[in-house]
């Protein structure tokens, strides 16, 4: 136990095996935690955010990863900003958490006054020679993507974001996402480690027993299965839906609605993968029946048949549909607690009690983040136990978890660990 | 101060004085505490609970260490077995904390499924090549004796437990404990550190002024004292009192009831003491006036005048008398927190409100561990104090805590440090 | 970010900028946090409270500063007394924190037995040859200086206490805060390093943004101003206030009350200053409508007009005025936590609710420092952000922070960091 606590970050990378779980360290310790704040928080890009979270000019909300405060806002040209939360003259914060409305950003600690741009206005009592264009508020490096809103906090982003961006603005486009409404928002705090989380949320093996309300909706053979284990019966439905699917997407892309599977894992620094997938039942909609819970659909959406446009990244998750979206971010706390904060959004001019009901919305998603975070608990306690040692990875149903694994072990590298 | 802090735990225990508490270090850094759980919580025996934790078959337990999560059940066939609480799939905690029945171990993540031996039988998408047998669950050594389970978390346990197994097995005989039931159970969190916790357990010096209901049926002397501190009086009945239990005693051994001290500490890794001591008043229970709490005597006993047969281990105590046993024992939570868990023990068929009164039965326990552990707190926050240095224990009435302290060097130079 | 973690703090103390505000980790780092308390609260003269906590013999108060508990008390022969909470025997704390009347000091563990002096004089059980004299409680260097008691924990304590002694002294006389009454009290925990509670205090920068309630009394230009960010009318006010102060100095000297101010910082290791302040609006208080609080007047003063003689030290601040006394004391809890305790003190035979309204007493530094409490948690946040970077001290307005950030380096180095 002792030679384990002792040992590099480097020699912890290099006993994962493929096919399994990573070794207990990388789950647990806080020096690997540090380092991937580092790696994966700071010199990669992040999802945190919409531009529909700050819909009007003066609109603001502060967004913290780690110990990292950041202020999104929309300023009087219609631009998204985003600046760091730390005023620069001794460092106060100087906005709360939570969304608020501003003409300037005033440091309530001296008056500091900037620009809604992050341009110092006003210093009082610093004297002739000071220089006020020196101490402009330090911006971020931000993406916004269909309307999603990605940082990097290096001064060196990853250029591989554009094929994100290619892939991206084309499929989001019918949804408008960027005129959308967020209409609920959860915090969750999971109790284990952001790497479980996302392995996790890569898998549907756990699905059948755990997450009866989004099975409704969610076809588990969509993330692989064993032919051998399953009964003629199912092995013969899981074929019936591979042939369904084929038929899908071909008729979709002929639509002209992308559909297909685009990966950007190995080798690459930004991570991600979408997909159009089938829903189930009546295909509208990750409600408790199937059907859209929106009347007025997303953006210029004329049609509730199109699936779920799903998107993953390396912190976040994300589920399109005719009429609503779900979009889950990924927030590390500490090497065992982790946010996850889930969004709903629904067109901008659709309204609660009217075009939808909340609770119609939002049931299937909130219980399956709920069971989730219960999954995630359980894990970590485990991963934590002297007992555990790394277990292998069904190769069919997640191998998707073995390739993050393998991307982790291969960013770390290359950042030095 | 800082020069402590940076001391090798080697130089700690060499800074060690015979007749003198421990330095500070060896209390309260969290490195020593890790390297204690290490020696004492998984290179030795501990003791974790009784086989009427799980009388029946299916029933099952969890017991937490640290991080290690261990599982006590017993199976179809009415053995016991202790295996741990780790999935071999991906690490989930299989169990939750407390009692249960279970048929078959299942994981809830991936519904992995194990046999109550551990023997993995269902874990389904694993493709043909996989084989199970590779993935069973860990099992633990432990040993019952006399109804009192150990486990030693190490793959080399001290073989030096047969001597604890044959003096107690016979001692334990009379009393089966075996089939004894579980009639209360209390879990206090001491804010000290374990050895605090065991110290406060070896002397009698505080009972006096700490204990009033204990001193009622304890003999405070068992523990010593020095006859020059005390009135003429006093000592006159200390030195009654010393013949009457060298009477005792040797009515007790002639009757076919070994009573005699029994230790092993030094040079040994398995520490024990044993001794049948004399209960106060009318001599039957440690209750508030002396007198048997359960009408249904322990096992096979048919005599409620046989005192309080006495066992302490580096992590528990315990006293069996003739209607019932109370048994404690230690488990560290951190350098500065300490769970102490106490069972009280009657006749499997006693039952409450007939046989015997919950509050008769647990009120001077209760009472005698809260205040150990407000006793055991004040001492850690002194130890705490960068004032404090290690002071003398009483020769007369502490000499067991400097053996205590001796063994601890003695164990700690023998696992390297 | 992972280099700042690893470099050393005399790398970080080489780092500091005159003229700047710290390199985070001098605010943030938790080696630091133990080489401040090291330095600044184990090797400096710190203020702990007042001989009138303890007006009586008998009297006695447990002071804990991080892991040292100290009991300040008053002896029979009305000497004050301060001894370490820490038992000779296994380190017990005798008393709990707060207040209490005793006639000598009992171990509750195993009523070893002290005189107020700290003198062992019973010790049961161990044995003849046992020396009580070389297990007297250890005692703490300690100077009242006008009934303000400062301790220094370190055998070798600093000699220019000596210059605070003889300034105060003087100063403090009429008010005879020995025989004062502690009307009230409070304690803040402010979430920040108490470096930036202490600079908090050292500026009225933020004060008419911040403390409405005290504006009303306070001069903000008694703490410096630039006079080109003035407006011409407040330039006016600030040049005529200028004057007012200067008669009034005059005229308070020659009346027999030293005025003038009083430092010593650099090159020393004891910092303080004092000054009397001039309170504006009627003069005599910092109350809601500057009016004295209490009818009846401190110690000898027969005037209310005598201003504020304000006292810094490097863990605290103080207010004397004619009518009571405001005086607060600065304890680290960790580097990011830090108790403000407060005091208001009115003549000993000043009855509430006849001679004072509590309320009239208390209200501006309740407030004030509930505000103060806030700005310092923002400005942590702040500062523990990787955007941080240390900004500029307003040359006008904040030269007191340089000072204090340059003495503080100073006495780093002076202790081997």
């Amino acid at each position: 136990m002792l030679s384990t606590f002792s040992s590099s970050i480097s020699a912890l990378l290099d006993a994962r095996a493929e096919g399994y779980t990573l070794p207990a360290g990388l789950y647990t310790r806080e020096d690997v935690f540090g380092a991937d704040l580092d790696v994966f928080y700071r010199n990669h890009w992040i999802y945190i955010g919409l531009e529909c979270d700050v819909p009007e000019p003066g609109d603001a909300t502060v967004i913290d990863i780690g110990s990292t405060s950041l202020i999104v806002l929309r300023d009087d040209d219609d631009n998204i900003q985003v600046v760091h939360n730390v005023c620069r003259h001794r460092g106060s914060r100087l906005l709360d958490a939570g969304p608020t409305v501003i003409s300037k950003l005033v440091c309530p600690y001296h008056q500091w006054t900037y620009e809604l741009s992050g341009e110092l206005v006003y210093a009082p009592h610093m004297g002739t020679n000071f220089d006020k264009s020196c101490r402009n508020l330090k911006t971020v490096n931000f993406k916004s993507i269909g309307g999603l809103i990605y940082v990097c906090l290096s001064d060196t982003p990853p250029q591989d974001i554009a094929n994100l961006e290619a892939v991206m603005e084309e499929r989001l486009a019918p949804y408008d996402i960027r005129n959308a409404k967020v209409a609920y928002q959860t915090d969750v705090i999971e109790k284990g480690n952001w790497k479980l989380t996302i392995e996790n949320n890569r898998e549907c093996y756990h699905c059948a027993a755990n997450h009866p309300e989004l099975c409704v909706s969610f076809v588990e053979q969509d993330f692989g299965y064993d032919a051998d284990t399953l009964s003629q019966e199912d092995r013969a439905e899981a074929e019936e839906y591979q042939r369904l699917y084929e038929q899908r997407i071909k008729a979709w892309e002929a639509g002209g609605y992308p559909s297909a599977p685009v990966e950007q894992l190995a080798g690459h620094a930004t991570n991600f993968r979408t997909q159009r997938l089938i829903i189930s039942g009546k295909g509208e909609s990750q409600t408790a029946d199937t059907t859209a819970a929106s009347a007025k659909l997303l953006g210029k959406m004329s049609r509730k048949d199109l699936g779920d446009t799903h998107l993953w990244g390396h912190n976040s998750w994300n589920h399109f549909m005719g009429d609503h979206a779900v979009t889950s971010m990924v927030i590390p706390l500490s090497a065992n607690r982790t946010l996850v904060r889930t969004k709903w959004l629904v067109h901008k001019d659709a309204i609660e009690g009217v075009d939808y009901e909340l609770a119609k919305l939002t049931s299937v998603w909130i219980a399956t983040t709920d069971q989730d975070g219960e999954l995630v608990g359980r894990s970590h306690l485990g991963v934590e136990d002297p007992a555990y040692e790394p277990g292998p990875y069904s190769p069919f149903t997640e191998g998707q978890l073995d390739n993050f694994a393998t991307w982790y072990v291969e960013r770390m590298r290359a950042h030095g660990y």
